[in-house]
């Protein structure tokens, strides 16, 4: 029964030992190389999408009341897939029936089981980047990377918290207490891990997989059944996920309902009557914060675990390498055309300007310097368009347009050359002092972005950390060569609850969190009640109980 | 700044390693004798109990509008307190002000600082033990163990599982990511402990430092401010808990409001104030379902931990120790006369009877057995005086009054002879059938046991078990000599979520729950819904955040 998890043992403990130093590590390869996933991986992988299409999504065994489904690419066309549908009721009542054999089998044997599913989830990555692409708009490097290992490494990540903080304690132990000069007294105990009950997995647009792995396996390794309730809109990551999960559940025998689809549709969302449902012990969700404080609100006795949205800046005081900075801050905006939830929004700047390896330049020389990187990394379409992606809801090219009259144009927005039928739109950059917060000072989701002019880097500092507390943020950035001024701005984020990244002019980018290293999300402020990656994230989806006995003479 | 960690480092890491083996354990001796805490350690602590007597309770530098304190001893006397007593906001205020500066000390210093407390706390045990029995009611070698030692090897407990999350992850890596051909990308990470703001802990009349020590101290290592809020009618233990904290906080140079008692009246409580207030990050809350169910539904963001009340059950089956059974049994209905979350309510027996060594026992010779032990227990005056204590709260003793109608009475509640003023009541013992649910399927707080007739174990078991997954359950316990059935029980209750004993005979009662062994209230069942002392319950208290920046070539 456990044959899953030995072969599986070495990945999880390489897991373990990460999480543990923080270096660099991960279990699934980010090249998108034929030396790795296999020659034909690629073309297997684009015909294994395309016979998805135009077709019923089949799932055996699972509750089926009624179909759904109405996902349209970004890049043009309809999916045309229908995925099986079942009221809460019914999905609550298929949970329910598979919960206690998954509950009732061994840690070892749920860790086996987990990491198998992430094993065949990563030799299907090039199928799912496909599904990511077509249902979020990324481009296929990063559908491919943030959608296939990335996530995985990600749920492979809580797979090993889980691990760790459910082996915390022995499974049995003798207790033996001294009575002075009579025999001491002994007794024997027994602990077992005992799950919440069904976990309720509630999916984003825009990283279906990324953002539900961590939840899903932390839950699932812990010995809860769960619901994955994915957005209407991308559906087919989560589809393909499930599928793949139930293939290995049913393979070792376990009733494949103790992880359920549950596809709905715009306007019939099924959604609040998960949330509501009195058997939903846990909830994991990323969305917006309006739709987060409803979940919040209304789980009942459920725990929340919530990524929700922000506001990210960079704040600049100095740099000596003032084209590394213009090229890192143009990827960062340009990447997915700002739909990352740890894109920045707000670049503060002095406006009396900074010091640069270049000499001085001027608030405008700074905001030009920016402008000036974006045109020449999107001057090549193709490389526009994988950089860019395509934009998952039309609201973001609507907001966009509005945006346009909440300052000065730096650097319009256009569609991307080249890219026929897809919704697209390149940065649009805004310059507008720091006392029009109503411009900036909320989250405006998508290719938008402001040059905020700020007295100087301690005020932008400032600024940045008060946004972070009270509209949340999960990234921030800051260019500086003063030490002092490092510091003192990494205290002032830490007390924001916000990540900083330091002077980033190289490959590494401030929308980039790692897995077994970076934390994304801190739980601090109001972009999130938690961390998707740590021990907090799986430590209260099970609780221990005991039995204890004297030991016979 | 780290000599009080470097001195009880050996203490924490005996701590540490207590609740990896989960053996027996003890930093902090429970034996009240004048060898170990020193030979005039009993009369100098009740004679500073004593000099607390009818005077202000004075706390230097404590926020203070106003005098309250109306505690009565359960033996007779007013102790005629008064306590400073401000509002919600001025603690607030006060806490926040003491904020930063605990929340920047290194986790090594507030480490230490907690644990001196706690050896502070274990010095005055003998004074504490005083203030604990006039405000529960509990005799005074219980009131010495639970107010005392066992209370501080819980606060030492969660100490031990904060530094244990806090140091989880590193204050710093390097994380190198390989490049191919390339040279790797190198980034220096540094990562600190952020708390989540104020911590309320919200005690109870029966253990007041006993079930407040892990959430108070859990807190205040992981960077939290507290705000400790007695129930009105057991404020002394927490106040003199609070002044020592104080002392070490001041002495170590911090602001001591970092830790505030927020002493208030019965009729004008600022308990619901204290919940509601946005500042308000965490709370810990002991005390009854219905005023827990208000807790968690209004308390906003914060997260909520909460020990409410249950219907502990024992089942019994079949022994080979007969005598054993009847002496364990009677021993934890009458000890602190059923006030512990931990007593057990109702006795589960097959109305055919039960196998025993003495041969075959009828259900009326089970209860007689039961009956006639707790006679024999507390047939010695001063034996019964110091095993029952005397009733904190008068609601109980006219609750006793009220339950003898609810069956066939096979013991009646007396006053416990020669106790003079005090309020005092043994155990009322009722007979009554498994359909009797209006009878025994509810808490009824106080001296108060039911005998059930079922038609077997198995019934027993499940009748034991259904409550606890309805009404809550902390305890059960089981008498059983066959192995299968042993086993089966320890299923049903794990799915209840309960903590289960066997066979207790000897020194060990099911009321009893070791520090760095057995975790208190399993968070699986209605009363409570988290443990009190396990890694979850202290992981949340406080994030991590992160900066980041490329190591320079």
């Amino acid at each position: 029964m456990t044959a899953l998890f030995d072969r599986h043992h070495p990945t999880l403990q390489a897991a373990l030992d990460a999480a543990v130093s923080r270096d660099y590590w991960s279990a699934y390869s980010e090249i998108p190389s034929g030396k790795i996933y296999g020659e034909t991986a690629r073309i297997d992988g684009l015909a294994d999408y395309e016979a998805r299409l135009g077709k019923p999504f089949e799932i055996a065994g699972h509750p089926v009341e009624d179909r759904v489904g109405e996902e349209v690419s970004p890049y043009g066309s309809a999916l045309d897939i229908s995925y099986p549908a079942a009221s809460s009721d019914a999905l609550v009542m298929a949970s329910q029936a598979a919960a206690s054999q998954w509950a009732a089998a061994s840690i070892d044997v749920r860790i086996g089981v987990c990491i198998e599913a992430l094993s065949r989830l990563n030799a299907r990555s090039f199928e799912m980047a496909n599904a990511v692409m077509h249902t979020t708009g990324q481009g296929f490097a990063m559908a491919f990377q943030a959608g296939g290992p990335h996530a995985q490494d990600r749920g492979l990540e809580a797979v090993a918290y889980a691990y760790a903080e459910m082996t915390r304690t022995p499974a049995q132990a003798i207790w033996t207490k001294p009575q002075g000069k009579n025999d001491p007294i002994v007794l024997e105990k027994h602990w077992r891990i005992v799950p919440r009950g069904i976990s309720l997995v509630i999916g984003c647009n825009t990283f279906p997989t990324w953002n539900s792995y961590p939840g899903l396996f932390a839950s699932l390794a812990t010995g809860n059944t769960v619901i994955v309730k994915p957005h209407p809109a991308a559906i087919l990551p989560l589809a393909i996920t499930v599928e793949i999960i139930r293939h290995v559940l049913a393979e070792e025998g376990f009733d494949a309902n103790a992880v359920l689809l549950a596809a709905d549709a715009v306007g019939s969302e099924i959604t609040k009557n998960l949330v509501q449902h009195p058997a939903t012990a846990i909830i994991d969700y990323t969305g917006s914060n309006s739709f987060g404080a409803w979940v919040r609100a209304n789980a009942g006795r459920a725990d929340v675990y919530t990524e929700e949205a922000g506001v990210n800046s960079i704040v600049i005081g100095a740099t000596d390498n003032f084209v590394g900075l213009c090229d890192n801050i143009a990827f960062s905006l340009s990447l997915y055309s700002g739909q990352m939830c740890t894109a920045p929004q707000n670049i503060f700047v002095p406006r009396s300007g900074i010091a640069t390896n270049e000499g001085h330049k001027s608030f405008d020389a700074v905001t030009a310097g920016i402008a000036g990187a974006i045109d020449s990394l999107l001057s090549d379409p193709a490389r526009a368009a994988g950089v860019c992606g395509a934009i998952a809801n039309p609201a973001s090219v609507a907001r966009v347009s509005e945006a346009r009259s909440l300052g000065r144009i730096v650097r319009d927005s256009a569609p991307v050359e080249g890219m026929g039928e897809a919704r697209t739109a390149t940065p649009l950059i805004l310059s507008v002092d720091a006392t029009a917060e109503a411009a900036y000072a909320e989250e405006r989701f998508g290719p938008i972005a402001f040059v905020v002019a700020v007295d100087d880097v301690a005020a932008g500092v400032n600024r940045a950390a008060e946004l972070s507390e009270s509209k949340g943020a999960i990234t921030a950035a800051l260019y500086e060569t003063d030490e002092t001024s490092v510091l003192a701005a990494a205290d002032r984020f830490a007390k924001a609850g916000v990540n900083l990244s330091v002077n980033l002019t190289g490959g590494i980018y401030v929308n980039q969190s790692a897995a077994f290293s970076d934390f994304h999300v801190t739980g601090a402020n109001p972009a999130g009640n938690a961390s998707l990656t740590d021990a907090a994230f799986v430590a209260n989806r099970f609780r221990v109980v005991m039995w204890r006995r004297p030991v016979a003479a």
